[in-house]
């Protein structure tokens, strides 16, 4: 049985994901709760091996529909050797990116399709959802900049498809959240840290 | 465009496979068609990479999902990187078990269920189903007495986890073949070698 609570982040390139997370995981242990903070593959030994293929072999043109499956499998391990247990004995789980970023990346952006790849990330979770996901939205020109904030080079072909790309993976998580409104709560990341880290914390308090 | 012909080889152990694919590659070759015989993960390297973590991490306990997920991942790349790339030249695939093996150790035996594992095949496989699957159907217990013909010990209680295991296989593959009876053709590898490979030919004579 779940005793604990899982809630899993997501969104685009900098929308600031990290700060909020250390600031959350800070104030939950604050309240007295078991913290566990996680991200696939989390130091389970077959889920980085996985990871291993799938990130040293990127001068293969890897298929994408394999590396889809390949998500799914080291996806599979974590939740059943790590998130799993860790919610059995009452932690509360706190895992970065999970099942929509799949469906966002790989489902919307780069073409395979949501529902197919929901179809295999499904075999993998079964029915081991989320309770909260909180999805980070910022303007894919906003978040682009700041992760580009120490570059001091010019705009150039490549940032270009960048931002084409961070535009669909927008347009997909938009069409995912729009499906699960119960569990995806969306944050405006557009604004001050401060603020976005206040609302944040404001909507985990609601949840536990 | 498909312009050559994809036969797969399915059945239990001990059904004599490998004698009658050998007697089939050597006819067809003679017949002046160009041949592929091939078996997944088929030196496709990224496939054999996963492969390597299916078989060398039998002592962790491997999650049945994540199993078949990784075997998902190794088909479809022999499929895209190797059959595909066969066929659209115009050879006959001769391939050593596909799908359908998933579906009956995986689905069936293993007790995943025959649809969940069909789901994440497809994914893999999109509509790239073989044009011919050949069946070699084998009692259990004449299966497992050949694969033990040169063992001289007694029979004991994993050899009869076995036969269970082999009687669930036979019993997957008969309901997988019942609903695709336009694809495969079941031979009665229970009789002589010499019948086997003659009903076998004849089967495939027809076809090609």
């Amino acid at each position: 049985m779940r005793k604990g609570y899982f809630i899993t982040i997501e969104g685009g390139e900098g929308a600031g994901k990290t700060t909020v997370f250390n600031e959350l995981e800070k104030r939950i242990r604050q309240k007295g709760h078991q913290v566990v903070r996680t991200r696939e593959p989390g130091g389970v030994q077959l889920a980085e091996q996985i990871r291993d293929i799938l990130l040293h072999t990127k001068d293969i043109d890897m298929d994408d529909r394999t590396e889809a499956l390949l998500y799914a499998a080291a996806r599979r391990e974590h939740l059943v050797k790590k998130v799993i247990p860790a919610l059995e004995e009452g932690a509360i789980v706190l895992c970065d990116r999970f099942i929509d970023s799949s469906l966002a990346y790989q489902g919307y952006a780069r073409g395979i399709g949501v529902e197919a790849v929901r179809a295999i990330n499904e075999f993998a979770v079964e029915d081991y959802m989320p309770d909260l996901t909180l999805y980070f939205s910022v303007k894919p020109e906003i978040g682009l900049a700041r992760v580009k904030k120490d570059q001091v080079r010019d705009w150039n072909r490549l940032d270009q498809e960048k931002l084409d790309f961070h535009k669909r993976v927008e347009t997909g998580y938009n069409l995912i959240n729009e499906e699960a409104k119960d569990r995806v709560q969306v944050i405006d990341a557009n604004q001050s840290m401060e603020k976005v880290i206040e609302d944040t914390l404001r909507i985990v308090e609601k949840h536990i």
